[in-house]
């Protein structure tokens, strides 16, 4: 097999979690050697049980498993040892905690001049909210997310997926990444950082402007209608058996609509051939197809629709998304039969390399699997002593 | 200053709307050289208006503008020219699209050898689904987005963010940097390739496990609650200027919060001591909450919790995003005087490299500002022909 992108680059993973995690995951996936290092008692989403520990095994396959305490003369000179030969370590915890550890910038420069930190927190590492704990939801309110999600008669609410944590774990990657190539193009190894805050703001990008421009009492719900309200059709339309997204950012998104739906006569209305006069007429052209999407199935929606051109997608239950026949298809969702938690769908990393195989797929393995890592260890240097006689953590 | 981990990577961009042009925008904030390809009317985010031009100037800084016409022999030459010491394309075209217009793999390797080919689609280049439209909410639909926001008694919602976008971007960044890495590392230039919808799908995590063991009729929807019901406190509580998230994901936040908002009797009851306690009573302990939360302000509350070790967030307006404290002090987000569009908020991008300062900050340019770069092509090789004579798109 033809080597990964990342083969014989080794990772030292103190993450935790969904975001931090995340990052390592696809490291490994791009052909990292990975090991996560994880407290005595287990990282707090290991310690989950039942269906919450699918994310654990989603997020942490294809990784070693080393167990320790960060704060013991032992634990510290195992993680020396593993330090001393890695390329890269990989952690969230809140600014100054793993510093607070022993860690500090200078002394990992000293256990490895080529060590490569990578850290991603809430907030990062200044600013006014540095010491802030964040989880996604955090994050969701303070970036408007949470504003702009919902009817607009109706409170604001959550989205239902974990967007802080894994933009900021993608980001987190993308980062290492920049990383290792500064160091491989300078010799120079040098600290990267990134935030959930700062690493979610763009997915706000829609609402933004009008947001800037318009006064204290502007909408900042719309349902499923575009945020800024320029766009029609764009809606979350009835079907006999659930509901379908569509949605035309051309005219000829709309001519196509039109005519698979047989709404010919607005099809051939002058006044809906402009993406204004539609937004005019918003109410009518929304009754008008969602009279004839109700009576047909979502399937068949999504075949007529998609295979015409049209961006539409079936509103799917997460029982259907972890069978989507896509997703199967592609090998980016594979069924397993996990070691610890038996029948489990999976997935694979989102990065495809042409001509590279992806490695073989390890499922996550219990806590200290890999302890042996922690045996290698040199003789204590006695000049230098442990590194955590001063930890405060 | 010093050189950024990207200084010297040039970049051809051909991308479009919001994913594709955040790829190319964090390559240009870690110093590449990004020429942003549009044809000759612009690029579709380009002709927008009013506020719905603030995406384009956000996604566009930093970037290089060259004009062309694809499907013309001139823009043939011209494209020739700009990959012929490239190190990077990248592009957000439909699969085949590229190929269509004359720059299949076989051409691409031609002109340039060392060029990485770099691809961002809904749907990636395989499976039923990869010749179908796929905008954000397409893929909020089809991943489970939609299905899992919004309160249990009311339709299902859209996420107010195009989440679907920014991290088909963000993965794209990483994908490109890696095969960077990969060709530093190993003289190859791979081609690389990521899709919106298996970018989106990990930010499933906290449903996923529920959904594979739960019947067909579970709750999908759970408002502002814990997507599987157990974590307590975790709500969006009323204030009374507006609403705040406090989430408890451990004993320990749940005693803080719990005596920073006076409620001792809870504090002190054994029976709410433990997660699976405080679940179990979780319409009283929000009610409790509530009470309190509702007499004061959001700052106050955010300082007093935040401060006190206890996540919490304010729900932000997007009229306060654009002026948080946090992105002002850090110069995540930075106000421009844009020389087409005025006073501006814009971000700088979201990852960090300690002891690099950020490029200088250059606002998108009108369309075509760099055409002089096309100027430079060689006389045309007779022997090849123009790359176009059999363009099909």
């Amino acid at each position: 097999m033809m080597a990964l992108p990342l083969s014989g680059i080794k990772v030292i993973d103190l993450t935790q979690v969904y975001s931090g995690p995340y990052a390592t995951f696809l490291l490994a996936e791009a052909g990292a050697d990975v090991i996560k290092v994880e407290p005595l008692e287990g990282e707090k989403l290991r310690r989950m049980t039942g269906a919450a520990a699918t994310p654990y095994a989603m997020f942490n396959a294809n990784k070693a498993s080393v167990s320790l305490d960060l704060k013991s003369a032992e634990g510290g000179r195992g993680m020396r040892t593993l330090l001393a030969d890695a390329d890269v370590l990989v952690e969230n915890f809140r600014p100054g905690v793993l510093a607070g550890l022993g860690y500090d910038d200078a002394s990992l420069e000293r256990i490895n001049p080529r060590l490569i930190r990578a850290s991603l927190s809430g907030f990062g590492s200044e600013g006014p909210y540095r010491d802030y704990a964040a989880l996604d939801i955090v994050v969701q309110a303070l970036v408007g997310v949470i504003a702009t999600t919902g009817f607009p008669d109706a409170p604001p609410v959550k989205a239902g997926a974990a967007l802080a944590d894994i933009l900021g774990g993608t980001h987190l990657f993308g980062a290492v990444v920049t990383a290792l190539l500064h160091r491989e193009r300078t010799g120079e190894a040098r600290a990267v950082e990134t935030s959930m805050l700062a690493a979610t703001y763009p997915a706000m990008a829609s609402s933004l402007g009008p947001a800037a421009m318009a006064g204290p009492d502007d909408v900042l719900r719309t349902g499923n209608h575009h945020g800024a309200g320029r766009v029609c059709p764009y809606d979350v339309y009835p079907a006999s058996d659930g509901r379908v997204a569509i949605i035309c950012t051309s005219d000829r998104h709309w001519q196509r609509l039109a005519s698979l739906l047989g709404l010919h006569a607005l099809a051939s209305d002058a006044g809906l051939a402009t993406m204004a006069g539609r937004i005019a007429r918003m109410a009518e052209v929304d009754a008008a197809i969602s009279a004839v999407t109700s009576t047909m199935s979502r399937s068949a929606l999504f075949d007529l629709l998609a295979r015409g051109g049209v961006p539409c997608g079936p509103v799917q239950r997460l029982q259907e998304v972890i069978r989507d026949p896509h997703l199967l298809a592609t090998g980016a969702l594979i069924a397993i039969d996990h070691p610890e938690h038996g029948a489990l769908m999976v997935q694979r990393g989102a990065i495809r390399f042409a001509g590279l195989e992806r490695p073989p797929y390890r499922p996550s393995v219990p806590l200290g699997t890999d302890n042996h890592l922690l045996a290698a260890f040199p003789a204590a240097d006695a000049n230098e002593g442990p590194l955590h006689d001063t930890a405060r953590g």
